[in-house]
């Protein structure tokens, strides 16, 4: 069997060009519409796509004057997804900052529950400083931020293990319900959590959620090495692609984990035309509805420095490099405005589309080349696909490049199975807990209370 | 128009009899099964019930060993509930002692826009010390838990206003998504929460949410009257319910709250049958399948003592006042044993239906009586039905009482609204923000940035 691409659709509001709210392909009243969210991840399974995926932050942030932002929580909306599909696996961002593992993992496995196993987890530890204060602290360091997720992980993967695959048992003549010695306290005390368990739901079809990570620094690239099955990453050259693929691999084979075990997906904003010119000429209209001010404003966010009072037409000031924020936002951002030479205002105009990610106009086979070169070439095993404008961008994609890499022999024509494991690939982890051949047995847990229940109140 | 009643479907498992799950009228498997209760909630839509609610608990608290215990986590359900309903109100339980109100406030509201202005809130402080041990903490006396709930609502109803009604503008031709003027920062720094906001999501179509609380002890009632819109409750005798009612229509009077904003819900499981002699029947069934030793945990964690080796046929023991868990339930529980001088065995099967709710076993016209009897005099302005056995009790409800109370004209034959608020006949917050006729203007709000763009990360 030839290995196949992966693609995730990326779902952000009414499109990710920052001016898609102005265009007449969307309306920009849907924000907070179920609808128009059910109705994409219809169009994401139509196309065969592995997932639909939302990024969230904890804070109102940007010039909410001039972008249609503040939408769904993702979770909550991500079950009203569920509802109306059977195949395409759902992923919500969930910070590791701001949370409880308890939560957390409970959670995701009520989705993974209700999805029937498509849930997956995109773990961030949340960059902006106005998230910190809409929970009464300050921005932790971004160090620190690494070191709570790593913890944070481990109490999650101990709640979502803490009943065994066969714990329950539904027995009505004998009167057992559960074995509960195959229910598990988890016990966890470490600097961050103090967690007793068990988890107060049973394992998830996944047994755990799908892990994704997007984080590029170096902490990030350990975290993602260490423990995610799916990362995605903005890259804007083949190089570098391949750079950050191969690093990755790599890491994670130091760590023991079989590298196709940790999938790479870059991601690109396709701006689809028919022709080429089509495709051009709506890449254009997007530029013409940027607001300038809207750009510096996300800019200043980015590089975390006022550039409010900067000449549009100048080149980049000199930026501090600011350590606690974004790292691999900001090294993107200087990087690329070097390497082009870009002023202020082209930067811009360059970064409306994706925000750092790769922006393609062109055919639907002059953007299945672009996919298949970095696919062929060790730079990715799929793509983050961020339409500019939704829902018609996702539609272009599925109606007109799925069909031309399914052609290619490169993408699925049906689902592999019913999980978003089995879609992506991916191994379902055995319970730490069980005893069976496929399990370990974990010291230091005592799995009940002397009086043989687990975990009763007082 | 006459007073009509309100009725809200409390959905527990496969049943609220403890012993339901061994029952052949249920499927003790069913538990993580979205589709089990989306069907519930369709059933309940038919009848045209006011809402359904999820209570909750964040530990595996009981026996699991002798009883279907956890479940999905009903935030994340009620979202998959409103995709495939379009009237009945969705309400979940969430504790103020373990949450952060910006969490609990987005979700809530992102709920309410999925379900067009459904969603209802059951406020509770969590009175198990097992929940506590999974948050790192030790359980907080009662009176702090309560003084937390209420600056936690402070906070949650600042940011459901946070965006006034009209704040989303959407002129794409001159650029202005939301007016800035009408989003509002409500920093907030009290003993519990420092909270910046604004929320990162517009105003839900309630405004608010509905909120609903279920304690009884004095701080409880207190909490009710000054916040709650409707409150659950356990009452067994007439007498008792309107005592209840009497106490918190005069207490929110005292708070200056119009009573008839206060909608007052004892809760009966009802044991139906075409004939009494039926009900009976299917009672003394599920009273033949309960486990003593599940039932003995149960009270033991009541109480608050451990009752597993006292004699089941001689009568409760003296039990000491615990003052830190759940006060109501114990007051209700040692009542109702030593008013009827109750065996630990009887009081074991007593509680076994409904845990010291009202337990009635007839025919839909006696429970009909029952309803019509509390609503007529002064001890009910509806009921929390708690159906012994699922969905089959649920479906006897809505096809043999409803229509009694309809011909009764107790009982709405039609939704009167598309909101829960519409339903119960309660009024639509308007934001404390508000600078127009409906509003007041709150001081202390610093609604900008002094660039005029709200809470832009640095
Ligand atoms: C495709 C993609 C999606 C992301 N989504 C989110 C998100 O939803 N929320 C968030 O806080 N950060 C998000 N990030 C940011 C990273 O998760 C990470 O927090 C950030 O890059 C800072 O970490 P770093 O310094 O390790 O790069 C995303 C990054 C990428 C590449
Ligand atoms: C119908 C009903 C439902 C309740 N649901 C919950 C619940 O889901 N979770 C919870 O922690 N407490 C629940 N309670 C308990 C109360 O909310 C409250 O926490 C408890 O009675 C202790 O408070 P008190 O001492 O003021 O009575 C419920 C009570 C009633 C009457």
């Amino acid at each position: 069997m030839s290995r196949k691409l992966h693609l995730n659709a990326f779902l952000m509001g009414v499109g990710h060009h920052e001016a898609a709210w102005r265009h007449p392909r969307t309306d920009p009243l849907r924000l907070t519409d179920v609808r128009h969210f059910q109705n994409l991840a219809q169009i994401a399974e139509r196309g065969r796509l592995d997932s639909v995926f939302f990024a969230d932050g904890l804070a109102l942030q940007g010039d909410v004057r001039h972008n249609a932002l503040g939408g769904l929580e993702p979770l909550t909306l991500l079950s009203a997804l569920a509802a109306v599909t059977d195949h395409v696996g759902l992923i919500a961002t969930v910070s590791t900052t701001y949370n409880e593992p308890f939560h957390v993992a409970r959670r995701f496995a009520s989705l993974d529950h209700i999805s029937g196993g498509r849930a997956g987890w995109n773990i961030v530890t949340s960059a902006g400083e106005a998230e910190a204060h809409n929970f009464g602290i300050e921005r932790p360091a971004h160090r620190d931020r690494y070191e709570r997720a790593a913890e944070f992980l481990e109490v999650a993967t101990r709640l979502w293990d803490s009943w065994e695959d066969d714990a329950v048992v539904g027995d009505r003549d004998a009167g057992i319900y559960a074995d509960i010695a195959k229910i598990h306290q988890v016990d966890h005390a470490g600097a961050h959590f103090r967690v007793k368990g068990p988890l107060n739901i049973q394992r998830p079809p996944q047994g755990r959620p799908l892990l994704v990570q997007a984080g590029s620094s170096d902490d990030g690239r350990d975290f993602a090495a260490r423990h995610a099955e799916a990362v995605f990453t903005a890259q804007q050259t083949l190089e570098e692609g391949q750079e950050f693929y191969a690093d990755i691999k790599a890491r994670a084979a130091r760590y023991g984990r079989p590298p196709e075990n940790v999938v790479i997906l870059p991601g690109i904003s396709p701006i689809l035309g028919g022709t080429e010119r089509e495709a051009l000429r709506l890449e254009k209209e997007l530029e013409d509805l940027i607001i300038p001010a809207y750009g510096v404003a996300q800019l200043s966010n980015i590089l975390g420095v006022d550039l409010s009072g900067h000449p549009l037409d100048e080149p980049l000031p000199h930026v501090p490099v600011e350590t606690e924020g974004q790292q691999s936002r900001l090294k993107l951002v200087t990087d690329l405005a070097r390497r082009e030479g870009l002023s202020l205002r082209e930067l811009i105009a360059r970064l409306a589309g994706g925000r750092g990610h790769r922006v393609l106009a062109g055919t639907p086979e002059q953007i299945a080349d672009q996919i298949q070169e970095w696919f062929e070439n060790g730079a990715a095993d799929g793509f983050n696909i961020m339409p500019p404008v939704l829902p018609s961008g996702l539609e272009d994609f599925v109606d007109h490049v799925v069909p031309e890499l399914q052609a290619r022999g490169l993408f699925r024509h049906e689902y592999e199975g019913r999980t978003l494991r089995e879609n992506y690939g991916l191994p379902r982890p055995a319970s730490r807990y069980a005893s069976g051949p496929a399990g370990e047995i974990a010291g230091g847990n005592a799995p009940e209370n002397a009086d043989g229940t687990v975990a009763v109140a007082s």
